[in-house]
């Protein structure tokens, strides 16, 4: 039987630290879903096709990662990919709480879906996308915290902003 | 002297999680108010008429129950209805620095008055109005999760919205 | 209806922590049991026998207060006494955690008692019988931690040990 | 290929909660070793083999579940038996943070194996076996939280200490 | 060599928590600069300028303070005044993970700088800007929370928005 | 006027974690004493002797730096050396809380000693003795979590032990 994971999250824009995690499910199995959700109520710095777009880039050296974006109930876009298992990063408690809570709604629609946790690598784990762009906002290097692209993509989006 | 507790939320809208809380609180106290606090900076779903019917609903077959509503410091609504005691459910770690920030509050404010934190059911320990609504929102079912009523409610909500 | 509340403990020995909970649940419930726990598989410092006199001392003018000892499952020295509710004391994250579990646990074996926290006073939010016994132990002064009579105590115990 | 996962654990003894992990594990990987870890200190209540028995009775549906034991580094079991993930449960924040330790010193020592983190069904969220065990040895009823030969197990095994 | 310090922060009002943090910081260093960063993005309360203005009159008797704004990177602002340390206070827990997001950020943008954390007196250990403005707004009593300057501008400011 | 800083622990043994934290200290402070406590119920591993010896050999570059050993109350040793300032190190939540309990204790003992915190590097928050003496006993590379004489201590210490 095939293996199928989906990685949800807003990726405003990706990190290393998603990369991390993408990585990880990439070795355990046979697909691997992205997906950009477009739920929030916040309006995002990049759209959902740049989005997309800025994590394809990244995960082009993965034959098996497929990058899509959804609106509406994680479960149900689970099921439509055929997935078993949903993939989500873990860095600290605050993290750790609000996981568990959206875990337990998931289960609570579907029963059938299993959600699993992966910490991300150590140097990843104070690392959010909110701090990514609050220090590219105010000129800082973000070359360590993300890809070369993306680093690329919040100049362009910050000069454009200025 | 009589036992008066004070159960306070923004109930936006009531669930299954804050029905236990209720629940609890009339097997200790001759008489207990729930009340719909309307200070909050965030435009509700639910107008504060609205939360106080849906609980009214829920807590008919309790007769030493009363729904009400108040604007202004939560001492003041105890002091004015006689309360000794303000009941807070208690679900996680997150929840639980917040409340001891307001119950800290609450006792410069006023030492007369008492705060009582009770724990949830286990099966509701991760639920929220939030988590609720945005279920809601994209048609996934949750009967589990809040009385028929409320369900109805927020089906009747979200198609008026769309 | 008598409103009858347990205060469970280890009290090894009582600090001012532990009297401040029980102050705060004499001025709600009609009857207060002080109950030390004998589990503990830890050799404690001070005897139940010494543990209960400590106790008892800090709470004489308190009418409404009882002392007295048990070994065995909480929720069955409540019924023995006919008590609808234990009092448990929050202090930080690790405490709430702890206290969860034992709750949890406790509504498995009796659905009908229930369990309200309560937060201390914030100036003794960090305060533990371990810390106390600790200062005491290297002649700090406790005398802001634990009453007079158990301040006594620790010396003595502590000279008697030398 | 084939997807392997470990359960590690001291299942002194197994309970329901550790059990909902094992299925939920089953449920993804192609084989699953379940193994009881001998490192401990602490003077486990079961012996080694008492562990794997009770263990093996709760899974014996299971055909792709081996029950093993183990003493030593846990990555080095993984190597082993060609594990390419370690699965831990998980129930609440003190938890969190020790399998985080756990899990940053297990990829210093092998960058290869992954841990993926369950969460176990809300109502064993505040379950464990030092829990069970204190309920146990006081004569409670443990039936919602281990499977009935556990019980049974527990039971002799306080008769026999008694 | 002169130790120079920063205490950064949004100052919304200055509380009496942040004043015993800047009186801790006055005691170890030469020279601390109290720094109003201007860069949130929700509308404060205060004005930056109110916001230097309550602070320079609570530190006054402290010759080596001098009170500052800032828009940018708190790393380049540390750069401007030769500080070495970033000062930052501590509550709970929720604070101890934000503020190691931050910190692990700014080590990335300049490994030279330190940052140091200095736990609030527990009176003061659930004391926010924010509680205080709540409490403000329905006429409570923040004579212990605030200094007496800062009460008297918050009256005005909800006189006015009245 | 002189900064002197104690940087206190039980040091068994010592790791990269606390060596990282000791490094910070020595960029602000004109003195820092390394003082390994020798109060623990628990039979350490390495005699004080042995620890003292593991960490003088990890900082003899460091000239404003002594190690020494003390029994007794953490605020006593402080006045002894007229230092002004504590330093411990943190890494995640549960550090946190016993560290404010310490700290707390210690402000009722001595209001003039200060305790600053310091964060690890990200690499080491989840890095400490137990986890280094449990992957060293079975025989792990602990090369990237000790400095090489402390691996080489805990090789010969395990082998006597074998």
């Amino acid at each position: 039987m095939n293996k199928i994971a989906v990685v949800p999250g807003s990726f405003d824009p990706m990190t290393n630290g998603h990369l991390d995690i993408i990585e990880r499910a990439v070795k355990i199995f046979d697909q691997v879903y992205v997906v950009v959700l477009d739920n929030s109520s916040k309006v995002p710095l990049f759209t959902t096709e740049e989005r997309m777009h800025l994590i394809g880039q990244a995960v082009t050296h993965f034959p098996s990662v497929k990058v899509d974006s959804f609106s509406g109930l994680l479960v149900d876009y689970a099921k439509l990919v055929n997935a078993n298992v949903l993939i989500r990063g873990l860095r600290a408690v605050s993290d750790f709480e609000y996981e568990m809570q959206i875990t337990s709604a998931n289960r609570v629609l579907n029963e059938e879906i299993e959600t699993f946790f992966i910490m991300t690598k150590n140097k990843y784990s104070f690392l959010s996308s909110s701090i990514v762009k609050e220090v590219a906002q105010y000129g800082g290097d973000i070359s360590e915290l993300v890809p070369v692209h993306v680093k690329e993509a919040l100049k362009q989006k910050y000069s454009q902003n200025a």
